[in-house]
């Protein structure tokens, strides 16, 4: 994912942060709107790692930041989060308060304009590729048309951002211009990628396994032992095959869940218990694989077969 | 909770039962439908602790149990799971296989017939008092004429119980014949219960206090640094406040949620931002305890200061 570098992640937690940052990696960025009380923190790392990039989107988080200078002449490198029509976080592109506070940073003294980072969470809500595309093209033309802005107004800013995991999946060819993309969970893929169309069924990556509990023939269910403390309620269960999808069973559906327990009934017709005889194992495929691994941390093992890091998707808001 | 005793509490996981264990408690109940490949650390807990139980719904789940007999002579306490119309876990009271494995299991050596448990989990579609009471009724009615066609049939089991937050919380004089009753999260409650009729708002015993990170005037909502990761996505967001009750802010709704992120915008009408300046805090009842408290775990501390345990809603299914 990283080739091999350990160097450029994004996190969305400063646990997150402070664990690859105590594992070796450099080269960080909280893709996060500050929060006042992590400034803290957030200098901590800064000194301590060659590079670790903040987000803002507001002038009251620059003021912060200010407030707090980074030891040995450090400055504080800053992305500006930008809203291109996106509905996140984020200054939106076409007020004159994001070029103000572009401006505001780069003037700033111990603070550095590092990047402008947008991220289309609204292609979540697409259908298909088409549309995939077209909020892709049009988040990269506000943010491209937005560092011509910067650099029409003398404001040195290197580096450019947008990310989603549909956008990512589905990339048009101006997202060449932008100097990075922020990726998602192209890793793992999930059952609502599969929905929005990022990617087929056999690219999905993620799996969790559970067993048959219960055999409730007055009722026609089964019960397994993944309730949403395994699985998440992510999608709300409006999957045809209800909150995952169950490999191998496209005519069952994971009705419901408790924190510990999920019930699965056939889609039509009677269930065949022969089949899923107590004990025997079942494969689920998440509706949201970051939801999935949250709980399920999925270890990289390098070949030394010491585990070194936890996987985490690149992600934004 | 436990009377100072560290005896008599319910988990739903292995990790919460040994987690227990190791910090002196005894007298743990295991209220989940037996898991096959959890039979080996099952029988550790049994043979370490005074009483150590499981709970089975089939005869096959007895047998695993038979396979693995305990060491110095020690029996399995097994708690029958009874299905009393709640459409949950369970064997169904009425039928025939209720009584055959009860008879199973008090027949087989190194096993004993220690209670039967039912859990009234429909309950939570319950709205109000007199409903919950109805289903408190009907389920002691069943669970205590299951415990006399027991004895009719000269088959000792000492024990029984219902449960479920709301039945615990506006319980039927019926169940004073119950040896206990397994009440739920009624030391924290939560907006579900108050939905339910549980409880009163001032009962609500649990926050989760989260921060403004963000001013989006352009679409009349602010962010908060409070997503599904801290508070889950229990309730779907139908309560008329979103996926949670703001304290002191009945006119603000909290809309939707990503991974780490809460946006807010009020029921009706401008949000006044100079009410709630970036950094400031807000207060949060969660819709569920058990899915925030998991995320969130809750020290007691005793007099000496020692932080001693976490807390644990007592739970079925």
């Amino acid at each position: 994912m990283t080739a091999g570098t350990r160097r450029c992640i994004v996190v969305s937690t400063l646990a997150e942060a402070f664990f690859y940052a105590d594992h070796g990696f450099d080269d960080i960025l909280y893709a996060y709107p500050l929060p006042f009380d992590k400034v803290a923190r957030c200098a901590d790392l800064s000194e301590r790692l060659t590079l670790f990039h903040v987000l803002v989107d507001n002038i009251t988080a620059l003021e912060e930041l200010k407030k707090w200078p980074l030891k040995r002449g450090k400055n504080w490198h800053v992305w500006l989060k930008l809203d291109c029509a996106n509905g996140r976080a984020g200054v939106l592109h076409s007020e004159p308060a994001a070029l103000q506070l572009a401006l505001a940073i780069s003037e700033s003294p111990g603070v550095e304009l590092t990047g402008v980072y947008s991220h289309c969470g609204n292609t979540y809500s697409c259908s298909g590729e088409e549309e995939i595309r077209a909020v892709a093209q049009e988040t990269t033309n506000f943010t491209l048309q937005f560092m011509e802005k910067l650099q029409a107004n003398g404001i040195h800013c290197p580096r450019s951002s947008i990310g989603s995991t549909p956008s990512c999946s589905h990339p048009v060819p101006d997202m060449a211009q932008l100097s990075e993309v922020h990726p998602g969970n192209y890793v793992f893929y999930d059952a609502q990628q599969l929905m929005i169309g990022s990617c087929k069924l056999e690219d999905v990556a993620v799996r969790v396994i559970t067993r048959v509990i219960g055999h409730y023939h007055h009722r026609n269910q089964m019960l397994v032992d993944c309730g949403w403390a395994a699985l998440s309620l992510e999608g709300g269960g409006r999957l045809p095959t209800g909150y995952a999808i169950i490999e191998g069973h496209p005519d069952l559906k994971l009705l419901s869940m408790t924190q510990e327990h999920g019930r699965i009934e056939p889609i039509s017709g009677q269930l065949d218990y022969e089949k899923f005889p107590l004990g025997s194992l079942l494969t689920l495929i998440p509706y949201h694989a970051c939801a999935t691994a949250m709980m399920h941390p999925v270890y990289f093992i390098h070949s030394d077969g010491v585990v070194v890091d936890t996987w985490t998707p690149t992600r934004g808001w």
